[in-house]
């Protein structure tokens, strides 16, 4: 057995691209009761009410709806020029940049797949100030509005390699398998990377559309338990949030789940864990085949089409 | 700032001994919906739903309540020797064991607050069969059978000198001090140590009766909600298990608690911690005051005397 | 505006026919948690932990599924001969009984589509023995096992005519139409009866099999959370039950549901109301058109076929 | 067996008396998550997302907190005139009004214990416009705001003769004592009525002050979940709203309670009633001893003293 590498903390934030940023803004605040943390060129910072950091989303104006970048936490700040020393090995490094409003020094690389990532240590803590909690271990107040979504849980990217990705995902990043789809043939569809005793922090599944890579699928914030997710589907069924597919729970990682599309167009979850985590830590892998996946979802729901095909860019946005 | 040591992957399991045996089984079993795993000699190891392991608990027939031991999971196979190296110099270690039923070799040692602690890393996962869960990344089937619960939480034993245990489990076994009480005059009352993504693994408040040690407070399931929380409060009530305080919910880390008294005489938590995790590997402790404590839990309930002076044994049982 | 008629108190109990009548009682004792209160012939007597009469359900055993009758509770004594006497005018009436285990003197009648219905007033009240519940205002223990249903919510059937079932129940039962399914030149798909706060305690909907009369479409037991709706569906998975469809809300009576078949082949639903009561004693009945069928389920589940199709006994049942 | 009178279909508003009228109109709008219908005079008018009339809650700024009245809704037109008579031979009555915003005629008296009370039928049905719901069942839409309160659920009042207050209510306005509390020679401390299916719409306790009458103890709006009552603990707690005793579940009618105070120094509870309703239309009424009462709540809650005094306006506002 080889020892899991533990150096990534956590997935610290992603830059979401929207065509609508006004309307964006207003879904991640009135909707999903985040809060802007600050505004610079195109871009909006925001974050839920337990986020400890500056930030878990920047979103920034740009044609097309997509990703702009994904950033990972370290665990220490020593393993910046570390990592950063080994992926700059792999021919897919692209170099420090002083940081972001809201973190430090950063190392940047894509990921076989194109997806632009970073990884840090150096951070700005969030210091609430008349949002501050009564409970001096939230980060801030329980905002009392729309869904009252409590972290980011985790981002789910579309590749179309997805053996490639996990490789490198692995390899560089460190983490845990968790779980994974494999079809005949040793075709790998999907995989569940966590890098904590969360059961996953990041997800990638096989791209569908010829020749798109780079795509995003979805991000997730976790509220604090399935009833607020029963919640937002109404909220979102209220204020004319188009909702994808549930609540319902994946047979995958057991997620509690609701996709929304926010107006710009990406696809956003609403999740509960319940009680759930990996503390093991040799954790053997979940293999599902493709006649488990055909059972659909862990209560028999039919996953929708769309689910299989819609990444952000849209093909037709790239015309 | 100094890195955080995170060699300890989470708590194994506890040790419970109880004067009434069969009826501490099976309030484990029909009440709290635990199975048993195996029984040797005067022992009964049982786990909860989505445990991995062979066991998180064993019962321990004995002339009083209390705790018989405590065994940390270590995240790799290769830690074992060079922490066991590390705490025999502190004078305090024990000795290698051959392990017990579930797990392999075992070092042995007593923390300064007496209580004779494990850490190991060879383990045998459960296997489910008959009751194997239509899921196959849960332990074992959803038992539906009273408070259900889904894997151990934490621990929380009472030390006379809580300093001088923080500085042993931080220095020795590592992980974070995510929350303490401090009050006047630096004086330690409680210690709340994580040592993955859970906010608190295990707690360590102080010994208020004069002249004990090596005394158990309580220890924590889980259970999927806190509505589950609340069910399991009226189960008990129909069932008469003393509830001896909640629902309700700490300030201090933010648990919905319920508190039972188990038939041999120990204190047991059912707990749902929502969507709260700790990430941020530089966590800065959170201080609680005395006046802070004074203002009771989060909602204003005041704390029981009994929570604060019953702990297990008890002095009359060791008369 | 014609005042509302209140004479029937709630629907009292269902008897249910199962080709399975062992599998069909272990379904609703071991997964529903239901209790057995009498057996007599080949029928056994059930009922929900909060249900205050001695029954209300009554599985018989038969050569196929389907429903045996359902029983109307009245709301004072001397309504029974004034119902009577009305209903038996109609031709539909079939007689005075001495009334069954739980119950006393009975009036039997058909209703239009043919489904044995009856109205009662003399009943037997559960007495709790070893099952009392600590709680003085429950009618038992709550039992901790399986989805702990509470009570007897509603019964859904089927009809060739709709119309005409609706106008004979609102004539003779009386009650309010709380919401009704029209479609264009006035073919009525559906309707919801309410004889108390509940917004619902029958439904009718259009039977689509060609030939089929007095079939039997669900009934429904409540839960007292839609987590507990959560729950069961994790319960029906983890032991072969097959879940039709759900967790999802209802857009008509805005019911949390989740359909199950019982081993004998009937549908059962487990559903949680919330808070919602209708209290306005000249509530507008809810009309709704195709188009608005279209959507799907509240939150844009679409329905499964089956649940357009399926009743009991099914056609092939018959032959 | 006496037959209970069903002429009253529910309680249909409060008017509560608030020397801060400002702070308490942002409390119950803010906090509560309820809209306002009207303003007149030195009135505000609300009502909760699904409550189907003008309003619920009726707040008038007054030099001190308490109640200016309350009302009942009729089960039909034709019973005020009836009623009217009744209550105006007793001595109590004082005659017809033209109704007030949001309702037609009406007809007042004093209870016994000399509060205001009100008894009408012609109504106006609140008529969402922006605010429209999702769903043509719901009232108005989910405002995804505060707390979310979902109906107007019932009132309890302070009596200092609980017993005359009994016999006029089930007399003049009929419905069932559903629970009461009964200590040694036949002292009646509290008694719980219901007028529908509800288990209860109003409750009055004892008013241990000596010389006070007509004082208000709380009111309670209903929210859909439990789950929802301990994140509106939340809420308060957060926004500096006093707390003073719950969440937890009373033993007498088992709601699931949460006790407030606005600003104004009302009390007012958010509670869950679960899936209980009282369906049996010759309930036996549940009595409580002394003995019994003395338990505490029914998870062992001791109940706060200031429950058992505390009623507004308070002695010192009066003098």
């Amino acid at each position: 057995m080889k020892n899991v590498m533990w150096d990534i903390a956590h997935l610290g934030h992603v830059e979401l691209l929207t065509p609508k940023l006004d309307k964006s803004v207003r879904f991640f605040t009135d909707i999903m009761g985040m809060s802007i943390t600050a505004a610079q060129g195109d871009s909006i910072y925001l974050r839920a009410y337990d986020d400890y950091e500056h930030h878990t989303l920047k979103l920034t104006a740009h044609k097309h709806a997509g990703i702009g970048h994904h950033a990972w936490r370290l665990r220490s700040a020593d393993l910046l020029e570390q990592k950063a020393a080994a992926i700059a090995q792999t021919g897919l490094g692209i170099g420090y940049t002083e940081g972001d409003l809201g973190h430090g020094k950063t190392y940047q690389f894509r990921m076989p797949s194109g997806h632009l990532t970073e990884i840090y240590f150096e951070t700005e803590k969030y210091k609430a100030q008349e949002d501050k909690s009564a409970l001096k271990n939230t980060a801030s107040k329980f905002p009392a509005r729309g869904i009252n979504v409590r972290r980011l849980d985790h981002l789910n990217l579309l590749a179309p390699d997805v053996a490639a990705f996990r490789d490198f995902q692995l390899t560089y990043l460190g983490g845990r398998l968790s779980e994974t789809i494999i079809f005949d043939e040793n075709e790998v569809k999907g995989a569940w990377f966590s890098v904590n005793s969360k059961s996953y922090d990041l997800a990638v599944t096989g791209d569908h559309v010829a020749g798109m890579s780079g795509r995003f699928h979805h991000m997730t914030y976790a509220v604090n338990s399935r009833e607020e997710v029963l919640i937002a589907a109404d909220i979102a069924l209220e204020n004319d949030v188009f909702i994808e597919t549930g609540p319902h729970k994946h047979a995958i990682q057991q997620t509690f789940f609701l996709y929304l599309y926010e107006p710009g167009g990406n696809r956003i979850e609403i999740a509960n864990p319940t009680a759930r985590l990996i503390l093991d830590p040799d954790y053997e892998t979940i293999v599902w085949s493709r006649e488990e996946r055909l059972k659909g979802q862990a209560w028999g729901l039919q996953t929708v089409p769309s689910f299989h095909t819609r990444g952000t860019p849209m093909p037709e946005d790239l015309v």
